[in-house]
């Protein structure tokens, strides 16, 4: 192997999913040595105490977050960390010369009065933030490969933009008609303890939440618009479900063209992903569950007409931690340094 | 107590979840006494051997179905039967002067070439289907109390209905843009033995199916147009959810009056539902979920309007097996007999 | 109804899962009615913003705790809280009169050293503690019927010690070599948001805990040391399992007599509970599982005999709200009551 | 790589849930190639019929099973189907060269009289028998190298053992105390379709099942006696759990020095399995569960003494599907092959 280095990067916001995500994925990945783990509520910690059955694996501590000692013993630096905290975060490490992967909401953002709108804190780093790129591999790809701040998707977003992609591209439907209804498991909701999150409150239970007020609903909007060229508005409304992990978008609009069925739609949605490895779109008549992309990164989309009402379905189903959180993260890190798109993540979901 | 006497009842298809279900609800009913138990399949057998949990309540055996012998014993009969096998005994029980009260589709179209279509039988009581009541107690109170057939409706189209009809039958939505994403638990599927239904395929996943061709879908159109006085057509999505009980249905629509917001609909919700015991509408905010109904025979509605869409969200959760199923025929019993309405129905949910 | 007056009955933490199944239990019980809530943490809350699918059928809001003010309100009063609060409030409770039901671990122990040594606290109402009956009916029915003050048992020792009675009373096994392996769902826990309750972290896992520690241990051996009539140790391991609502005891020990089969031990026990309406012993050759209990206040009991090692196994099943905690303190009342022992108690399960 | 070869591999019985892991972790295994697949009740279906989640990787459809066939294609063998009909394969596959791992019940048994009094089959293959190895590599590492044929052990089997193989090499336990509770998830029933393995069945509770007369009982007994010396009779319970996937044993003994404390158990297991890769001990006062375990190939144990009656509790969580069925036989296969156990096996869990 001789001179083969690995890059090192760091993880601040190690305790949550995301982060013991980032993890197993990164101590797998070919190209990368971990080397450094931080967090607020945890600092000193060993990360084994926290996630036991990474006790034989793990031996790093969850250090203190000092952006200037970070930048120093990484190139590459995750964040995920509540909304709010990235923001304060990335500055100096970009400054330093690292690449900055943020997880959280905080540089999904064009115009940063909808974040100020939707998670209502304003922002001193109005110039950090005009220079991200939304990390949606599929749609941003070229801009990803340049960008040093990469702000992730949401996972519900990930979902449906992944739906919505050839439908808006292609202009086949009409816009004001897109309604999202989607679902996801607890661990979407982090590790924090809350009530509503309990099993004995989610299990055998399912629970509708932010009705007309969820915070990716934005974030969609934002992407939406790029794609069709128009301001675009959508209806999102999301779900508890008693899983695990596992996000599932159902994505409704009237069709522009009533002659398409179903089968059209397959073949433009097949052909539109081609190029696209995370991306598999089923067979005509067959839908995907969530249960097929848990424990890969892959997206599964299938699609149908309903000819009677006039109205395309298309259904997208990820794990919401790995292509709808660290997966995807590190889809972004990739392309970041010039590697296969592919490299270090998990191709075949674990299925049952 | 001098001279009381129960009303002898009946269940044609009672070792299914939804026989088992009204066996558990008839046994406490006041006024009526469990007196026939029948079957195809588990003929022969002992109650108790299928369900031992009841084995200290329940003493009936499986008989077969002989409909003369059933008409001499019982006054109402529960017909629980796959669909297309009501059809057959129903005609010999009216004749001889029973209620009939029948869980399947066979008696939920007045057009039978509706039913042919979806279920792809032809039928020769179309005399009999003629007279049947569709068995939703907060739509057609009044003339289930005077049916001796009821056609009681399926889960889906129980919750969905219930969602819809204060938004038909005052004119407030645009029919035409009504969108149904409906989910259920896995005992909406039966008892019987199949592969997707098995708790290492369906639980930890989400997923849809019977796409733009589920067959309670001609059912709640028969039921919108009928509200509406103009025909209506709906896109119905199904899901099959992780839980044992539940099914919630997500509504959307385009309101006619833009000026509308949340808390118009949810007084209006309020004051539309006042008469009926069985429907609880949740306060301005505050939306359903199916575990609040689990083990009640109520139905929970949350209404809000996204006034950036100028949809309205109406938000339905029942138990599947007892409002969607089981204990609403038992409401259409109380009616039939001229009981009150809530007799012997359970009105708090069994949380957590 | 003449004079009929129904006794006024309050609950002293309604706020948790114990206190909500007191709450809809106690709805449907013919001679009670419910005049006060009370808590620590959630006063002045309505109980419906606690538990929103109870709006309709509870107007009652959570007070503060004054003993005076609650005596002269209630005939009888359930405590159910935190260890080591009871034993504050029922000594003016009791001297004012009040019959008192607690559900805590306060007045489970005959001598206080074993409640300080496993519960760590000291305690000053050692006379109160001392005319403390043990709540669990099957064992201690008569003392119950005399008692004014009942400390319940905790849901894991009811499950274990109705399994072991018998085994006890009529000398059958030796006693040293008590095992017991039991298993409950996340109901258990309480409502307390806690990491490990969390579904993300619940779900899908089986998870041992407090091995060889656990502070139920010293409740069972007191009580089954009581019954065989000299000092009992027991290793009592338990586990917490992906449901809501159930507990599960497998009980292990050796035979003193190592002829008889299992047969035998199922004639015994089902002779032995014949006057027990709240437990069910299984037909020999059948085991109860959690779910036939869930919604009943029942006891399932299986039992078989290992003729390889000598060994009996004893299952018993339960609902851990209801027959472990709700539904056996109600049972307690009606006996303190002088009414019949399954006065307002569910006898069916909800299954599936 | 120039000339570098892949070993081509089969699998006989591919359709099931031991068949569609064997497939997704041959499939990353770096020295194999996956060249057939084979079945009976799918022959002729395209695999991705089977798991639509693999469609975009596997290509291979079912083949009939033609051993002359198989032994032509592929060097190593995975059986994995109902037990009684690798005997009549492998001895053809043997002959024929191949090198055979199967993972039914056929090959475990020294004694063939043994298999047919659980199993209730005669077998012709006496011969062929009597040269498997029990395919726990943990403890017949050294036969397993030098085998042509391996028989996996049974899930249960392989928790229990692990567990119990520090206590009886070393004779720490009293063997004939020796009880083990143990609890799986529904992925070990299979993928057809049986009602008790329906999620509306399943879900929700926790079924004890087999009491004293499970079929892996002689398996643990036959090596139990080979670590002690002496003929060893257990007492083994299984029980249901509402998980897709996970195996825990609980392991109860008397320990023959009733000095030893928690602590010293846990330093001589921590010994013991120093070399084996795929055991991991937890820290004294953690015990694992099953979750840790989900996804890898490592089976976790923690080890304490309950002082007060001389026993020591083991309890050790694996994955059903990986170290209990297809990691283990791909575990069997590096050594069978002179590889590196560890290669293609995964060494994080998917944790949450």
């Amino acid at each position: 192997m001789g001179n083969f280095r690995r890059v090192p990067v760091g993880i601040v916001g190690a305790s949550g999913y995301g982060g013991v995500q980032l993890v197993r994925l990164l101590m797998d990945h070919p190209e990368v040595e971990l080397v450094y783990l931080g967090g607020e509520s945890s600092t000193g910690k060993s990360f084994a105490s926290l996630y036991p059955h990474l006790a034989h694996a793990v031996k790093l501590s969850i250090e203190e977050i000092d952006p200037e000692v970070i930048a120093r013993r990484c190139e590459v630096v995750f964040l995920s960390l509540e909304h709010g905290l990235a923001c304060q975060i990335a500055p100096t490490l970009l400054e330093k010369g690292c690449k900055v992967i943020d997880l959280s909401a905080d540089y999904r953002f064009r115009d940063l009065a909808t974040y100020t709108t939707w998670y209502g804190q304003e922002r001193s780093d109005r110039t950090t933030a005009a220079t991200a790129v939304y990390g949606l591999p599929e749609i941003y790809r070229d801009q990803i490969s340049e960008a040093q701040l990469v702000g992730c998707p949401g996972g519900y977003a990930t979902a449906s933009l992944l739906a919505l992609y050839p439908l808006l591209k292609q202009g086949l439907i009409m816009t004001e008609t897109a309604i999202i209804d989607a679902k996801s498991g607890a661990s979407s909701g982090g590790r924090d303890a809350k009530t509503y999150l309990l099993l004995a409150e989610a299990e055998n239970s399912l629970a509708p939440y932010s009705v007309v007020r969820h915070r990716q609903t934005p974030e969609i909007e934002q992407i939406c618009s790029d794609l069709a060229g128009h301001e675009v508005t959508v209806l999102f409304t999301p779900h508890l479900i008693p899983i695990v992990r596992g996000t599932l978008a159902t994505v409704y609009a009237i069709l522009r063209d009533p002659g398409l069925v179903g089968d059209d739609l397959t073949t433009i949605f097949t052909a539109f992903y081609r190029n696209s490895p995370w991306v598999k779109v089923c067979d005509s008549g067959i839908y995907p569950q969530t249960k097929w992309a848990t424990g890969s990164n892959l997206c599964y989309l299938g699609v149908d007409v309903d000819p009677r009402t006039g109205r395309v379905v298309a259904i997208s189903a990820i794990d919401n931690l790995i292509k709808g959180q660290a997966g995807q993260a590190i889809q972004c890190l990739n392309l970041m340094m010039g590697w296969d798109e592919t490299l270090g993540l998990p191709k075949l979901g674990f299925y049952p």
